[in-house]
């Protein structure tokens, strides 16, 4: 991909150091990851001199709560980010394209949680716990990753730190959330209209959604029949990773879940592993939390990932398709609109307080 | 696994032949396999002069409207086969261990819906449009396979025959019905009060399942972490494919789906295989329906594969992560209770017919 990054975009060691008490601005902040954005700042207590909220002209009027106040949502517009620290972008591709390089360029660091910049060059795609090392050679915009592949990033990052990763294949079980607000209410409508024995056309998303599931809705290549989910994983995995040879075959479906991602791991290693092993890496690493009651069958789960912020890991098992002992299964899930977005980003700007 | 079969039990070849119009028992009538087995004879008009349908004694009393007719459902004993030319069991491994044996030394072919005795070895584990001809070495008892291995089985047995599979790695996504009527039933009830913000406490599933998914609720092997329905979907698939080495990794998840079963299946060949001849082959077997529309975003769905026979096959595409052009993914969806469960079985009962 060319770098086409205008060239006074001044990289982070270069620019003004971010004051203690920032001014935040919220892109998007009436979106489902938007929700989710001021809650993870409220609740984190994080830092700030001032938040504003913006979004586009249809949440104009609004207001939502925070810290006991009532903030007016602002109309996003060229000025609407003059004097901010750091924004936290969610409002979809074309308002990222639009907005975050000239905000950028004018001092604001974007956190972006579109896929817009994730494959820039110069634009570090970063987990926190994986890569915040990648953080310094920001110029202005970090891109937050696909929800998919910070929960698969999380657990495979200290195991591949420990033994390299040469193979993975994943099957994923995508929540609504993933599609947005209105995708989780059609899930809702759905659902309640099959239970009461009407018919419900679907609005949202192309396929009936009640007690059903499908390939993700992500456009699909003609030629090689990926689809746009499979390559930003597997795009994405490899940039985090820092594998950008790494071999990854991704299938990902929507199933009926609200806001949990699960997703069922085969990894082959360079050298064999044992499933201890990996088990004592997981059990150690930030960010993971082993939910493996092999007696009660208590396993990860999208009910139980929903709401906090680990990525649930468990089912670690040999995979036995591979004899030569160097695979491993494991199923994973992780709240989509926290770790899998909101939270990962408010994580990363964390990181860029002083 | 022993042969214990008593040697009294006798070998297709040397038993009388079925007759034209035989005698047909349901044994398990009212569960919801049992329905579908009553629905699949009459549909496709199963000759029989005469059907008895039998269950519990929890059934005692009830009837089953069957071609215009009520016809009572009888309480299981050991007098009941009698007479009874083909028994189509599914009550539960216990009622199949108790009852079959003694029924087929007695003249009744039995084909049987549990694991009671899927892997011994004198009893053949058929899908018809596979191997149909194991049926010839059956002692009096045929067995029908695991929902996930008749489903998974139909798309892969005919690539296997143009180019032997080495390698199957599988991720389920499994409906409600695989564990029977009532917890299609707690699907139905737990997702209606969670959309009433009204509580519920599993009582068929360990865990709640209202827009949640789980790892299969079979038991668990404590020290390889595969659980039962797992173990079952490997030494099923490969005995149907008569490869015993075959090698598999199969991860079973429950999901918020009614009645059919969706898998995500990625393959190694023996040799290079293109996407285009895969597809090739799979048009052309039978029992397989093509749902691959790349521009439309239509792939195999529950929804779609609910209440017909085929198994759907879409999905198709090279495994990017094996370099060697040997792989192939596709995801596949089949009706659980019908081709994964009670079509299979008339479909067997069909082939014993002279």
């Amino acid at each position: 991909m060319p770098n086409d990054n205008p060239p006074n975009l001044l990289p982070a060691a270069l620019r003004q150091p971010v004051p203690r008490l920032p001014r935040v601005a919220v892109v998007g902040a009436t979106g489902a990851v938007g929700v989710e954005l001021i809650a993870c700042l409220e609740q984190r207590g994080f830092p700030l001199s001032d938040l504003t909220l913006l979004a586009s002209p249809r949440s104009a009027g609004r207001t939502m709560a925070v810290r006991g106040a009532d903030l007016p949502v602002q109309v996003l517009d060229d000025s609407s980010l003059d004097g901010v620290h750091i924004a936290l972008f969610s409002a979809g591709s074309a308002a990222s394209k639009r907005y975050a390089r000239e905000a950028a360029r004018r001092g604001t660091i974007i956190v972006d949680n579109s896929s817009a910049f994730r494959m820039d060059p110069d634009v570090p795609l970063v987990v926190p716990e994986v890569n915040q090392a990648a953080l310094a050679t920001h110029h202005g915009i970090i891109a937050n990753p696909n929800c998919v592949a910070i929960i698969a990033a999380v657990p495979l990052a200290p195991l591949h730190a420990a033994n390299p990763i040469r193979r993975v294949i994943a099957a994923t079980y995508q929540a609504a959330s993933g599609a947005g607000a209105a995708a989780m209410e059609e899930l809702r409508a759905a659902t309640e209209a099959h239970l009461q024995g009407e018919t419900y056309a679907p609005r949202v998303l192309a396929h009936p959604y009640a007690f059903n599931l499908f390939s993700h809705d992500a456009a699909v290549d003609l030629e090689t029949g990926e689809n746009g989910e499979e390559t930003k994983v597997r795009q994405e995995l490899r940039k985090i990773l820092a594998t950008p040879e790494l071999r990854i075959g991704v299938t990902c479906v929507r199933v009926p879940v609200l806001r949990a991602h699960t997703i069922a791991l085969t990894v082959e290693f360079d050298r064999p592993i044992t499933v201890d092993a990996a088990r004592d890496i997981l059990a150690a690493a930030p960010g993971v939390r082993i939910v493996d009651d092999r007696a009660a069958n208590h396993f990860p789960m999208p009910r139980e990932a929903t709401g906090q912020g680990d990525v649930l890991v468990g089912r670690l098992r040999e995979d036995i398709s591979d004899p030569s002992g160097r695979s491993i299964a494991m199923l994973v899930a992780g709240d989509q609109l926290l770790k899998g977005a909101a939270l990962n980003a408010v994580q990363i700007a964390e990181r860029l307080l002083t």
